[in-house]
């Protein structure tokens, strides 16, 4: 990978972490019937994934590329389930995190 | 503070970190009408700046004390929440809380 | 604060941890004669804080101002050491640190 | 796993973050001539992942295993590069690094 795309990378990440937290924040406010409760589950466990990505990249870990790879799952398992939701910060969460879960694929190789 | 000290509340913080996040989790999953809304948001909270008090205090930071600070007033608010609840893991995470709020409150001096 | 300011203060904070763990590598990477040791311990801190800082926003935590106020202590620390030296990462982590504390203190009002 | 193994192997995980951390410290305090170099960055690394696995598994999180498994990798790592060093918080770090991996290799299955 060039620094450029590690560095795109970091960033797809952090754009995930803040669109994860920001669903993650309205879903529990908005709560009703259960719906909500994985995406509740999934936003916080991408946000926090998509942090550790992103650090581990920024300090050029020897396992950067192992934490990208379960990162890109975990954002895809995400995105998946956020994009059945009809409800704003669901739909941009699960861009955010279709986004990223490509980004760490490369990055993973 | 003596080293014995910052040892026990880096402890206390880590049981609070557990006792949130098992909170946290129980109450995800058995959510409804909206009553645990507040634990779920508290517990969260709480783990994540327990979790980082314990790691400031073991790094020798000299910003421990400010953030043991703010740790007790999250620790306090979620245990005031979490005893509300006739709920095991709530009642656990209380009393988690109330004893680390208290060593970080000695800890801030 | 308005939903741009707090926006704002995130990505000043986001900066400041990828300059912050550049900065600590870079640091590491050429460590002699413990000149750059203080940089070292400071740039992880204050990573570590920023990164915190940025995470407690964009959960809309109620302790989010508190945060900030040590998050722009830290910075402000970090950046007077790292502008002491003549080496291209610290002064970059410098000026994000200098940034970010700005932002921070508006954010904490 | 039984639940007393998880918890087993979450409070392996704690154990070490401390150790690594107290390891960095002392190593950052008493560096010279770059043979601390490895040990530093490599403590670091180990005391974030080691945390990371262990909030994973407080939260039922279904990555548990995989971050187990790198968990149990970057904790060789870090125990191979300490032990090499005549150096109490080094060997401490070691040890407990050494158990860490085992239990989170239990853990991965």
């Amino acid at each position: 990978m060039s620094t450029e795309q590690i560095q795109s990378c970091m960033e797809e990440c952090l754009q995930a972490v803040m669109a994860c937290n920001h669903c993650y924040q309205a879903c529990l406010e908005e709560y009703h019937a259960g719906m909500l409760k994985a995406s509740i589950r999934l936003s916080r466990e991408c946000a926090e994934i998509c942090a550790f990505a992103a650090q581990a990249m920024s300090l050029n870990s020897s396992y950067a590329k192992q934490i990208c790879m379960i990162c890109a799952e975990v954002c895809e398992a995400c995105a998946q389930e956020c994009r059945k939701h009809d409800h704003d910060p669901c739909q941009r969460c699960a861009e955010a995190c279709y986004s990223c879960a490509l980004a760490c694929k490369a990055m993973a190789g």
